[in-house]
């Protein structure tokens, strides 16, 4: 198995609902450096796992919509706490839809799985990682 | 899958037995930098894979009754090579016992994997991985 | 000249004010991780530049009246960006005041100056470091 | 599964052919910090999942072949584009068969699986891993 | 005195000459990971050392006209060895006349000191500090 | 002022004497990742600060007399705590005793300053740093 790393960040605020959390209730924020990480079998003719330009570009855009931003204001995670593997996972599958949509380039179809993390700190990181659906 | 890691380190002394380990027969010691993973399939009703607080404490205890020590001095490691591989495998079943014990809370029952990676300089790391059996 | 640095880390919320900032005039956070570097002339009686289980343990006090909060509503920073290099020279100012008052043992009379280092992703970081005033 | 990791590094100039690269179809190059994982599902007599020096040096052997040079005047990569990706599967194929030539010594033989990773900056890198055949 | 720091990336060709150069008298390449640390001894009317966007932004200008290149080939390095520690002078120097120019901002006048810093490797790096000229 | 740095490591055991020291009064031990930085105000007719295949040979002579070793054991240190600022003003001053001898080139005699630094962990290190006497 191949595979392509590319890291990008995100700084967000927001706040979590649940005992669990202790003071992570109060509204606060975090860094998150995030690493998507796409996986195949084969390389495409090029030599390539991806377009690394292409997957650099579509991470930034994914970003883009969760960057500088209070969480707790978003529509899309209403009625949820937005806890890094939570988000991981949200990145997934933002970052997905757009290799089935063609975003990365028509060999991108060859990508086979797909793992992304977030760095919260130098202590403390979260992952979502999954095959993907034909 | 979703994974949570913490990370904390130990500073501890000792010595090997056998030619293959050259200078390190000698007594010296190491950092390891251990980074514990914890995996499952779903996320508990909080949003988590565990409760980061539980599992940061829980490594720090496991951790603790290795740190600041001469290994060839404890009666657990009697006749072994503590190499960082061992170790790690080491961590990995104190954790596993108190994860089963519900030391990491209820919904800990859920985590599925470990991966315990220990860092011995900049230039060398080791780990074990398992499922946890039921 | 002697240092020791010991690290830590903070995860807050704030906006800022001004159009300089641009997207970051919204409310959204970060994780701070901070290096705490302590220096000295010459070493004290028990071979150290301060007692760093004493440096940690003040750094991690001064760091949780901040942790875990939204900065834009602590009163102590009414009307002020609290911009990354503005937090180094608070958290500078909170350390030099816990020395002079022998919070880090006596022997800490002797430390000649302190850098505060707050890294805020993997690609960007801020500090203040001035001598200690007598 | 144990896992034992080593790290070098290697300076090399390149091109790469084909659109999809852009400006990196000039006469480039890069720096690749080499990671190599070795996996084995039980540990050797000794404790050890391989004797980390021979892996080291068995590393820096394979490094060496490739370090300091022009990969476009390479015969070995005549008519094939030294992507990141490729040149991780390149690292495995010439350390596995040493491992089979019995370099890594004759407990190697026990090793399931490697994994190769090149990190070609502070936000991109690239792997290939596989099972080792019998 | 107060400080901010970005980082950026070059990926670059070129041989060197003279014996003490050894194998890297060859043609070759390396990553290079820039630090740009930017000093002065009183924030700016935002609480901001220098507008962190333009600064990036510059740094990356700069780093551009270096990037994907045969560094043997520009015309201004002929007859230079472009050594680590002679880049960062270089990148040094077209810094610092864009702050004189003013592309960072008028505020960015205040800046009292400069200093670059190029990691090659997990192993080595270089730098270039100097105050600014008036 | 233009600088090169290095890095190398060690792996000791040793113990401390002094209440301070609390836990770490136990003989234990450390790996130390040591960067040597040496600095110059002018580059020598090469473009260089130093010959970087000298000084990672320097350090890494110096490190051999120390790795893998009991540090109470060690005539040179009888009677004193080796922290890890007091192993930084060591290395320091065997690193410059091996440079006023010549070992590092006739070039090095334009070192102005070195600083060591040695990590200890993922969250602490010291250093020392002085001026080269002539």
């Amino acid at each position: 198995m191949y595979s392509v790393s590319v890291r990008d960040h995100i700084m967000i605020a927001h706040s979590f609902r649940g005992e669990v959390f202790g003071p992570a209730q109060r509204l606060h924020g975090a860094t998150y450096v995030v690493d998507l990480e796409l996986r195949r079998h084969e390389l495409d003719d090029d030599g390539l796992v991806v377009d690394i330009g292409l997957a650099s570009q579509t991470l930034g855009e994914v970003l883009s919509a969760l960057n500088y931003r209070n969480l707790d204001d978003e529509p899309d995670f209403a009625g949820r706490n937005t806890t890094t593997e939570y988000l991981a996972r949200v990145i997934f599958d933002r970052i997905s839809t757009r290799i089935r949509a063609g975003q990365l380039g028509t060999a991108a179809a060859g990508i086979d799985a797909l793992r992304v993390t977030l760095h919260e700190s130098h202590v403390a990181a979260a992952s979502y990682e999954s095959e993907l659906a034909d």
